[in-house]
């Protein structure tokens, strides 16, 4: 029987499927990493949370002391972009699986972005250090990918355009005109998740190269813009139910005549939405990876909460409501499930890559931000007013789960596009009746009966 | 067929259900409402909030100059008071029934706060007008209501506490203590609406004045706490999921040794949970239906979105989408039902007062709210990534309708004491089926025949 | 305060917003409705279903006898055709109003086949006989609806086609083709109820007159077929669940070269379509009616259940626990408001016929059905094993419930044109946005700020 | 990548988890019986059904000649008796783990008590042979397990009372008393599967020998009743949603004084308790393997029946609509999650016997009948009227699947056990957040602040 750490934060029932998939470096890995969680990056959530000023000036120019610390430790202890497999990323990787990271992931998740960015695994930086390392020249390597690797700089991704309903990515605006030895960029982008840090010192635009060309997944174009290019202006934070996620933010940008060098073009023209593809894949199980390590921690302060000696009401502890017992077990269950659907995903990519994974994650996609609302909204109830305030996680986290419902593309999207992967199946499945049809009749007739 | 300007905000067929139910007084001040509504105070919510400070300090000390403005208007056009039913308060009220307020009420919900507070019925205020009313002394009355009826002052009322499962009012621990001619307050309450209110001159706390009283629903009396008292510290503002609902807030509030004279008691000993039963019934209901108007103006918000002829994702409009249609239908007609049940409460109250209407407020309570959320999150889905920001109004009503499901008792307390109500029917059910099977038996004889 | 009788069937909050609205002779004939379904009809359930013999062959021959003897009651009582508002018909209507038979029709929900017989109100009879009043010559009144009024004689109404889509109307295949003075039918169909009754002497049959109109609403005709006319071939019953419904079943039906004469074709040629737009408004409504009956006498009978002493289960009573308390609050107010939806709807129908009611019976129709089959759920489960067998009504009820999320159209096609419907709504709801936007500029402006 | 036909019924990526985990033998034997189910015995479904005479009488005498073909076959090809692990069963089991079993199961639920009967799996032999083969004596074996082994003969389990709340077993009345040589038994079961069968030759009945035993599972024992002992009535077959089950049934029995000789008493005095425990976990699980596959079956009938192209409505072809693509989608999704976790469950009983997976089987319980349901409910709704008819498995599925909430214990009561499991997790979760604490204060403190 396991006693592998991670038992305390999955159930060894789910341990017991997985475990014949690590190889020793990634249980040892997992282990270190979750020491290194509960020794010092648990305990530092609220100082991160009180070292950010109140101040709405100072709030966006401020790197959080505890959360450089923390990725300096990280570092030296070789827990540093777990997120990048080897396999997939020979020159760059991390000798992890996506099964592995999907592990490591969920109990990050539970962490917030405090974890993820000390173990330099924080979006949209992971997805930009793939596009880099799959699609960028050694010199854009160079200059923007191992500062990236190194944790030394941030960057953000610029696709979603404020005035155009871009759940449908065909429908971007933002023009990305050749000029030259030069690139023009124009547009109107917001939800630039990243773009208000400091540290931020790169966007990779995505725009219309070629609005004409009848193929319409060849339109698009991604640059990489420097931070500090004139015209890059920073409009607004985007609020997510009064939270603004300074320092990193959701911004608001408009990109007014932004030149750069034209080597500064990803790839090639033309690829932009070839680039996404392979990007959005790993990024949106990351964050059902992330998202479920949120529901179970969720589940786990429910559970204390519940169980408090202190609460009790109409003459019954909390835990003694048989109401409260059945949202704890539905709880279990759905999170359970959940996990294993995310962990068959992660197995697929590393199998066939994110493109041969790609209803397995649309599967994930949908399910897993509903499901860990749903667990939330269960632990905010447990604990009344308190879980609707800034004194427990639940809230904060209910409204970034509600937000994936929409980010990497909204459920429906996803329903559908898995709606109609499942619908393929149709000609085998037909095929597979009319074989049985046939010999069903044959039986009938040979007990002189007729179907 | 009735043209009364109410049928654009509440279908028709919903109209002709109660429109024989409103006096004529009753459907004159519908109108007038909704004019005042339409010309003035819809177009002030985003004025509103602008004249709000950002600075932490400052908008918690700003008294709105654009609500000070309406609030003078709607005095001088007599839209005042309306919760006031004169049926109930014949000294103080308004000669408009429950039902009727009701669908103002709706209405008034599509504007928020500032609308309520416009025509002077915005909660916490409105509970504590109808106690005084109700069980103030001439003297408390003269002081305290007569300028929270003009509007010239505000007021909060403390009774939920940190630390305690205060779901069940029996839990509260604030100390009342009688000594001398005055009363000491001891205690530590949160979510106190309305207490970081620069206009908020008087708390209403309840606390145990007796907590040895073998009835335990005799241990609690109620105080007139003079804001300004020594010893009324007021902590923090809790916040709702990232809002801080300035500059009423919800705060943290500790009573330390505070004094107060002992004609501040009101009624008298030990009535505290009588007082309060009778306060929260008309309280609960106002919540829910201003709600309903929340949910129809983020339907109403929805429906303009989906047909917006700029939003066309693959190929479709929004408004083609089956899911879309699909989601509009059961919206409207999840709205429609609650909205009938509402009513039907206001009713109920009319004819029964709160007391006699329990089990209908019960109902709405546990309804209303889940109901609301729903709507509100499809049209936020409806919005992407725009829904959940502080471009529209839907994720901050959302945050409100969240905390709704949990203020003045979670769901799950009136689902049992709904459900506790409605086995009370037990017994006569039972007689019914007796006399039934009496009959069939008999009958079953008379054919020859053994049940 | 009302002590009719109904207040033991519907909550008397409920009675109150409906009672200024019944005439007294329809507070009466109600009373007298109760009086008779509780002495008569309800303790003849059980035998009437004993009357029906189990043999595959006779039981479809069978008029049973108890059903005879209510009719026969119910009739010299005057408690007969009731659905048959005479503000709409008014040759042969009774002087009911649609909201007064929608609360008779709820009460007889609860007695199923036997109540709606008894007097004379059962489908397919009460639509037929509609269509009949409405569309009928004077000699086919004479021949057919005369009997039927009279309960002399049942009926079948052939439309739902086998091989063909026919939740959409215009894709029937059956073909009415005229030849000299005779109508020439073919076609097949199934679920024609009501086909397998003895006494069901007439069919009518709706098929495709000019199947090449390119207006697709008018290639419709519907024609009166006597069930005896060569050609009419019965060929099995239709189960649902295991359940044959006999005596009247749903039929497979086949036409083959039936001919009748010209004089039976119902109104006119092409007007088949607008014939059952007519026909299906009501009865869609009468089938919520008592569907809302259905659940809420399963909701009696589960709130008799919780409550036996004999059932104590971890030891505590049933309906001590909490979740089965909760079921039963959920319960009461998915039920309340459904009906106060389907009254609501009645009325509706009262005031603009069928089709100015359109959206408020597509509502009710996707609403009631899923709304009872959740209650009756609840109630199986609190019988166990009990509950699925057929020693209770419920699985009965929940196999007939199940079957109208499917008759007289699918949810998803009432949900889809509740929505296209509330789309319609689009212009207004943008103007008044517009209204207030140009307000609220202008209020911006003259605060000296920029929105 | 794996080419093993299991891939056409469960999708690969489920199979990429669990493929390392199958012996050589298990993949043999799963595609072995794949194969045996394509060529036999699906085909033979309908035939099955038609060879059961419709007369009341004469159904519950026979036994279907295609049934016995379809057993002889699968033994010869060593299709037998596989659920019974060799690990758990050295003596008499088959060398399959429960997760190869599992897996075989869910292909097996597709062909409904056929399937499972052909390979000697039917309920409720399985259970009844693993009583046997651990608690049985030599003598018992050799008389009742072998042939149960062979398939010779069938058997019952006769703990259902009725009268008695027997989802609590603790309540169960029937008496087993010890006179002389003999034990004696009175009680009234109901639901007792398969004592309908003509070749049900044994009963396995639990009662009470020891009523006023303190410690209450200790009061009950199973004692070994032939089924052709005088005393044993078989009353009636109860009926689930109009459907009989015959020939097996669930059959009324009363015991009226049946005499037993003592050595048919299982293992010893008072552990009636016991036995149940263990056989109950791994037949819950069986149930729940088949419905998985009930479900797939559904869905793939479901795809089958939208992509036909006679089907168009509204202009569309079914698989068009928006909100049949998200139920196909959903359904895909729901079935895979309850499918891992069930596989989950089947290992875990692997490693640790059924008692030491009795969680993971709890939640497979509560889980996948309601998620069938679902599932089952979309594919009707996809269907129309036929959907509820006997021309598709539909409606008969939804009726098992529906009592599969009840049977084992119903859903509330796995619930409340799950979540009661769960709930002891609370110790360790608060010592963990008391060291996460501890760390977080002396963080503060070291930075100066205080917590």
């Amino acid at each position: 029987m396991s006693t592998h750490p991670v038992t305390s934060y999955i159930p060894s029932s789910t341990w017991a499927i997985i475990e014949d998939k690590f190889t020793p470096y990634g249980k040892e890995t997992l282990s270190q990493l979750i020491k290194f969680l509960e020794d010092e990056v648990f305990p530092s959530l609220s100082l991160a949370e009180a070292q950010l000023p109140e101040d709405p000036e100072r709030r966006w120019k401020t790197i959080i002391p505890i959360v450089a610390e923390l990725k300096a430790k990280a570092k030296k202890l070789g827990l540093w972009n777990l997120f990048l497999s080897k396999a997939h990323y020979p020159q760059f990787g991390t000798p992890l699986t996506n099964l592995e990271y999907a592990v490591m992931a969920e109990i990050m998740g539970r962490g917030g972005h405090v974890a993820s960015e000390a173990v330099n695994c924080s979006a949209p930086d992971t997805g930009n250090m793939e596009v880099l390392a799959k699609y960028g020249s050694p010199e854009q390597q160079q200059r923007w990918l191992v500062p990236l690797l190194n944790g030394e700089i941030r960057s953000a991704f610029a696709m979603t355009e404020r005035f155009v309903a871009s759940s449908d990515a065909t429908n971007i605006k933002t023009s990305i005109r050749k000029e030259g030895n030069e690139i023009i960029i124009n547009g109107h982008k917001w939800w630039i998740s990243g773009a208000g840090d400091p540290r931020a010192k790169l966007h990779l635009v995505m725009g219309k190269s070629d609005p004409n060309n009848p193929e319409k997944h060849q339109q698009q174009s991604i640059v990489i813009v420097p931070a500090d290019t004139p015209g890059v202006k920073i409009i607004r934070p985007m609020k997510v139910f009064g939270y603004d996620d300074a320092p990193e933010g959701h911004c608001e940008v408009i990109y007014e005549n932004v030149r750069v060098p034209i080597s500064n073009l990803i790839w090639d023209w033309g690829k932009g939405f070839e680039i996404i593809q392979g990007r959005l894949g790993p990024g949106r199980i990351h964050h059902c990876m992330r998202s479920i390590g949120v529901a179970q921690r969720a589940l786990d302060l429910m559970i204390e909460r519940v169980t408090d000696p202190g609460r009790k009401t109409f003459g019954k502890y909390l835990h003694q409501h048989g109401t409260v017992i059945a949202d704890i077990a539905v709880s279990r269950a759905e999170i359970e499930s959940a996990r294993l659907l995310v962990l068959s995903a992660a197995l697929q990519i590393d199998k066939f890559q994110a493109k041969g994974a790609l209803k397995e994650i649309g599967i994930a996609k949908f399910v897993v931000p509903s499901m860990a609302l749903r667990v939330v909204d269960r632990a905010i109830q447990s604990f009344g007013a308190e879980g609707v305030s800034q004194d427990t996680f639940l809230a904060r986290a209910m409204a970034g789960l509600r937000t994936l419902r929409i980010a990497d593309g909204p459920d429906a999207v996803h329903i559908q596009q898995v709606g109609q992967r499942e619908l393929r199946r149709a000609d085998e499945l037909r095929q597979r009746s009319q074989k049985t049809k046939a010999k069903e009749t044959a039986l009938w007739r040979k007990n002189g009966l007729k179907l």
